[in-house]
């Protein structure tokens, strides 16, 4: 990997989600060589990549150089690429571009999507955990509708403008709000040769409510927010497979589409080489001490939606969540410190400051520790809080500038198929001469 | 294609370029049946395509959904695919999505790169004619420095940090100019494990001087600041191969580089069917009238960069650029519809308000028909006169929102490798334990 060898203490994360790059910020000129790996070389936020999907903003401006993030810190270096396997034993990762030693290593993966180890709806389904995905999942809506205005099949038709997504937690929900926007807003002007009201937008939920992770009330207020922009919502169905054209579920109900947008599950986007002990088979989580250290490890820690913490108040660890990851980032960048100079750690304590979801124009749903709210207010508040939290002056700036037009517009400039998304045409075309 | 029939004449453009898009504006609510037909749903605003390629814009401030220019046009169709061929024997198109019959055929495909029938040239460089080709440069250019910082082998690494161009016309001059700024002000930053005085920009051109279609001076002063920004310029140097790695040229010259970015020619991008004698050989465009109508045909026309119409003044046909494209466009807006009413056409005649090119921060070079003038003012008139030029409030906003940071910042922050630009590694890696 060409990393200097040096008489100070290699630290080595895994991954520039929120839990590394926050790490990493707190590691900033600490007298210790920090190495940081990513698959990508940028910063994704990854809360607003449903406005990348459903084209309200461009994909850089939720991206953020890595390179940039460090850039100026001493002795800290980046590199791109996939970590194969961790050899424990011999202090080191194994990559795509050499192996390498560490004195530390964090984990700091993040998740990825699951799908309960069905194969078939792997293959037939978008996932939305990464911004090529969020693209794709862009071009295929235009692209769907793109074919839809060539058949005269009804059912053809209405399969490619039947959009179902599978999970109400904040990206199902959120998703859901989007597309009913762009209905109204857009797709029903671009194309005028369509009836739109065929365009259907399903959410199929296996609990009882949407956003059941969230207070009774924002449910209540999320789920009428969504019926009156024209989403239904399924309650109490669970997906039993997806076939590239039919859903089925545990009930009667069947859809036919062309678009399922998968949002049910997450679990962690483990690395190999860690005994199978260290790991949570429901989620295959990394179990972690209160210090976040790897069960077993002195100096291999996982934080993040990697790392779960059982403690009295989350018996299943923490939220898979942003606040959590970037908490436990900043305090181990305190206790690696701490632990280098043989002083006492600090154990993690969950700051819960709430959490939100946006369903559309003037509508999200707030919940504070102690009061939750809705409406204008709420949408203001996710607005500002999401604003805020974006890397960088520039992406707050153009994120902004585009919230403003599209709010005043009505409008969402971002439906272009730059790259188109492969997958075999839904319809045949035959020489209908016109 | 679906695409109903009325009793309306209908008239097909193929492109929705500067030239196709001038037209199709000109023909909002005339009357008559249009059908636009494009590879991709979006305009791109070409000339800007060299800032995406090096960070300073995002691909969507620089392309406008095409459904979009034409919203609430009556009768006006818009069909994304390729058209295979040209039937004018039957009046129709065929193309990936069914044939379509036309009354008034308008070709407006526009040029692609020309590599003078080279097939290894074209195989191993890249070219810049596209959104996709301009982030794929952008991959490129960044995953050469990522692979840069891993070797130790110093003729590797120089190779993959020195990036030729072949062809000193404005986008050649424009995208040395960027890299070069871009190597001052972030790389240097960015990669400080590399010793960045390595990287080279060479600027390869068979003419005698850059910019061979504007003035002397404006050619003087591109030079002056090319140089002053540490770009090498080669004059006089024909690139006869390039196998991946080593550029050989008509001299004693030869580079080892990871990466050619070939814009040393373009030709007619031309649909199959016109008879033979239409084309124009040495370049494929298609011989035209002085109504832009195709030889031979009375109800076929081509427009833009495909179209050469040789007058005393123009006698290779005009300049492959915006100006011309959209002035043909507009003029046959107006004369379809006088043909169609039996009324006589106008004949074409070019405004030529002048041309410009940016060399970078400052730096610019204006000609208009009676005056040059280059430097600071010239580099507000070229901002400028691109702004205004942008389809769209919000992609102007959002341009000058990102130029006004660059320039106060010195940063480009589009450097993020969204999708790879999958090339063969340059440099193989061994298992090198640090």
């Amino acid at each position: 990997m060409n990393i200097p060898q040096t008489n100070k203490k290699r630290i080595v994360i895994i991954g520039g989600g929120f839990a590394g790059i926050a790490l990493a910020k707190k590691l900033r000129n600490k007298n210790v060589q920090v190495v940081l790996i990513d698959k990508h070389n940028y910063h994704t936020f990854q809360p607003l990549l449903y406005q990348v999907a459903t084209g309200g903003l461009e994909a850089g401006s939720i991206a953020y150089p890595i390179r940039k993030v460090i850039q100026g810190y001493k002795d800290f270096y980046f590199r791109l690429t996939s970590v194969k396997e961790i050899d424990t034993v011999n202090q080191k990762i194994i990559s795509e571009i050499g192996d390498l030693y560490y004195d530390y290593l964090v984990i700091a993966t993040g998740s990825k999507t699951n799908y309960f180890g069905n194969k078939e709806i792997e293959r037939n389904s978008m996932s939305m955990k990464t911004i090529p995905q969020s693209l794709n999942i862009r071009s295929l809506i235009l692209e769907n509708f793109e074919q839809a205005v060539l058949t005269k099949d009804v059912t053809e038709s209405n399969a490619l403008i039947n959009f179902v997504l599978v999970g109400a937690g904040p990206t199902g929900v959120e998703l859901a709000g989007a597309l009913a926007e762009m209905k109204k807003a857009i797709l029903q002007k671009d194309y005028p040769d369509l009836d739109i009201s065929k365009m259907q937008i399903n959410l199929v939920q296996s609990d009882d409510r949407v956003l059941s992770t969230m207070s009774e009330k924002s449910s209540q207020a999320a789920e009428k927010f969504l019926l009156e922009l024209g989403v239904k919502i399924w309650k109490n169905v669970r997906v039993t497979n997806y076939d590239g054209r039919t859903i089925t579920t545990d009930s009667n109900l069947t859809f036919e589409t062309a678009t399922v947008i998968w949002t049910a599950g997450v679990q962690g986007a483990v690395v190999f080489g860690l005994p199978a002990s260290s790991l949570v088979d429901r989620v295959a989580r990394i179990r972690v001490n209160q210090f976040n250290q790897v069960k077993g490890f002195e100096n291999v820690f996982a934080i993040g939606d990697i790392a779960s913490m059982e403690t009295d108040k989350f018996p299943n660890g923490h939220p898979m969540m942003a606040q959590p990851a970037m908490q436990q980032g900043r305090l181990l960048g305190d206790n690696l410190i701490q632990l280098m100079s043989g002083k006492k750690m600090k154990p993690f304590e969950y700051n819960d400051k709430g959490s939100m979801a946006t369903i559309g124009r003037n509508l999200a749903v707030v919940d504070l520790p102690h009061y939750h709210f809705n409406g204008v207010f709420a949408w203001f508040v996710w607005m500002f809080v999401h604003l805020i939290s974006l890397i960088g002056f520039k992406n707050k700036a153009v994120v902004f500038l585009n919230w403003a037009y599209n709010y005043v517009r009505f409008d969402r400039e971002g439906r272009l198929i730059i790259r188109p998304y492969k997958k075999k045409s839904f319809i045949t075309f035959t020489s209908d001469e016109v």
